[in-house]
């Protein structure tokens, strides 16, 4: 906060406030903020119907009623501070209430000052993720001699592949993209009532919370023999994850990663379907700082973690994803996911 | 807008962005924002890979690619706006975006706009969350012959609860509160390795999602033969709930349908244990307005829909809550939940 000349910080819901003070708040319309000031310990104003959730900590709580005006609450806590930080994911319902009581503050993002801290991860961390993807490598392996894709819809699918990945350990299932054929092409694809049938590829991207931490993978099927251009898409696709996870190293930045998987792709000639970005950082939450990106400079230090999942989109056509979480290690990449990324034909 | 004076809205994630277009946003890092403005059709600015996923409808589209600036766009499409609202649920992160490149707005809560709307409900939004009342009073009528509470973890029960809510007919299950024994006097307990053992009461409070809109019940199981002073204070919460669900009719005011509830558990001497509001609206998310709580003189009008839910509790002992979902209706209650309020006693 010194460094940064801010004088409050107020985070809520998101990752932001566990990995502060251990306590998760409830995203719902009644506020639970931590005040951070200069001076004193942070203050977590609380619900009094959710002080019961909070084991102890460094920090007060005040709790307030249903009749209580809980921004007056973080406006008298915050007293006199000219710069103050938010949680980036903090309601703007609240940050515009406090806004009202506090005019004349500059406000500004929590996450310029908390993404430095969250970045690095400690080995404790960087093992709870391993565990993580080593839990939906499991899955993957499973999936040829259990899942029978042929005939289902991405809606059965998805769910077969939630409640494997709580099979395998994780604490819940927190997503699955399933998408198959021409809706491969949409990467945030919402798995519907598509019947998956023969000469299908199907981009399958699922991932769950491992005591607080995060999984998520992506690995691209073919449903029967594939034709000679997914075989060779699924190629590309994946001599750009290579290519990217080769390039890991500390003092590589963040847009460096990027080039190299996008590089792969536009030598042949599909530049214009990889339409994302390489990577996002994974953590306490499933995208965080950094982002493998254009334009982010940031280098690569050992105890960054983060995915690695170019892909290639052929709108009306099929789409091929290949995503692994990958650790910077001291000398180069540290692979959490290892599960096998060649095109694997299943039924 | 006209009438509030205000020149643009800003909506993202949340349900006011569905509820005007039919889309829902995903929540994440990338900000996904509707430009409703005075003139001229709304404005999606949507992350380009997710563009994918929306279909068509009354707004125009602007796709950002990961190395545009999305909060350039939506400074540029509000032009010269001197007033503008913000939906409730948008991330901090993205209002201060935009707040820094547009000096000298003023910014306001888009709810104070769109409840108005959102809370009188059509006849078909009262009947989907009839029939996801219905799905979830079948549950509870499962309990007794399914559910064995004596020797399981909460954490056990909250997935059997979660289960039964899918199997019903939801399209998913959103949430389930299992709080056993003292921990039943934390209204927002997360269910966690406490074993059920007879004696206790548990408050198992769930709902999940059916086609876009929300159940939310609770009862008050009893493990074995409950104490006297379990069944009393089990009384008094049953009939501080029927008070405030006969207390409902167009006209009478939020803070009445609390007051309704709480007279009745004052007038027991229990009145510091029920330490929150008596309600909240329901509909396409599980809390939204009306709330039933001191201070809001909102008259009920035919359509509303919320929940009445007194509870007591008393700590280090246990709790009792009683919730049920209701509508307005024209002439009195219409009552959306009609599971068994009694003290059921279970195995």
């Amino acid at each position: 906060m010194v460094a940064e000349d801010v004088d409050a910080v107020l985070l809520s819901i998101g990752a932001d406030l566990p990995y502060f003070t251990g306590y998760e708040a409830m995203d719902s319309e009644r506020p639970t903020i931590l005040v951070v000031r200069g001076a004193g310990p942070p203050l977590l104003v609380i619900p009094l119907l959710e002080a019961p959730r909070v084991g102890g900590g460094d920090f007060e709580v005040a709790a307030w009623a249903e009749t209580d005006d809980p921004y007056r609450l973080i406006a008298a806590a915050v007293g006199g501070a000219r710069r103050i930080a938010v949680g980036d994911q903090t309601r703007a319902a609240n940050l515009l209430a406090v806004q009202s009581l506090l005019p004349g503050v500059t406000w500004e993002r929590a996450s310029e000052l908390i993404a430095r801290l969250r970045v690095l991860k400690e080995p404790e961390e960087v093992e709870l993720l391993r565990a993580a993807a080593h839990a939906v490598d499991r899955v993957l392996a499973r999936v040829p001699d259990e899942v029978e894709f042929s005939g289902q819809t991405e809606m059965d699918l998805a769910r077969e592949f939630q409640a494997m990945t709580v099979e395998e350990g994780h604490d819940v299932a927190s997503f699955a993209i399933v998408a198959g054929g021409p809706n491969g092409a949409s990467p945030h694809h919402e798995p519907g009532d598509r019947v998956i049938q023969p000469g299908d590829l199907v981009v399958c991207d699922f991932g769950g919370r491992w005591q607080m931490y995060s999984s998520d993978v992506t690995r691209t099927f073919a449903v029967g023999p594939p034709s000679g251009r997914q075989e060779e898409v699924h190629g590309i696709v994946h001599a750009a994850s290579q290519a990217a996870r080769e390039a890991v190293r500390p003092g590589t930045t963040c847009e460096d990663i990027d080039r190299a998987a996008r590089h792969v792709i536009e030598d042949a000639g599909l530049g214009e379907a990889f339409i994302h970005r390489t990577g996002h950082g994974i953590g306490l939450e499933v995208h965080e700082h950094p982002y493998m990106v254009e334009g982010n400079e940031t280098p690569l230090e050992p105890g960054m973690t983060f995915s690695i999942e170019p892909g290639i989109y052929l709108r009306g056509s099929f789409g091929v994803r290949i995503e692994d979480i990958v650790a910077c290690g001291a000398d180069g990449v540290d692979e959490l996911n290892q599960a096998d990324r060649s095109l694997i034909v299943v039924g």
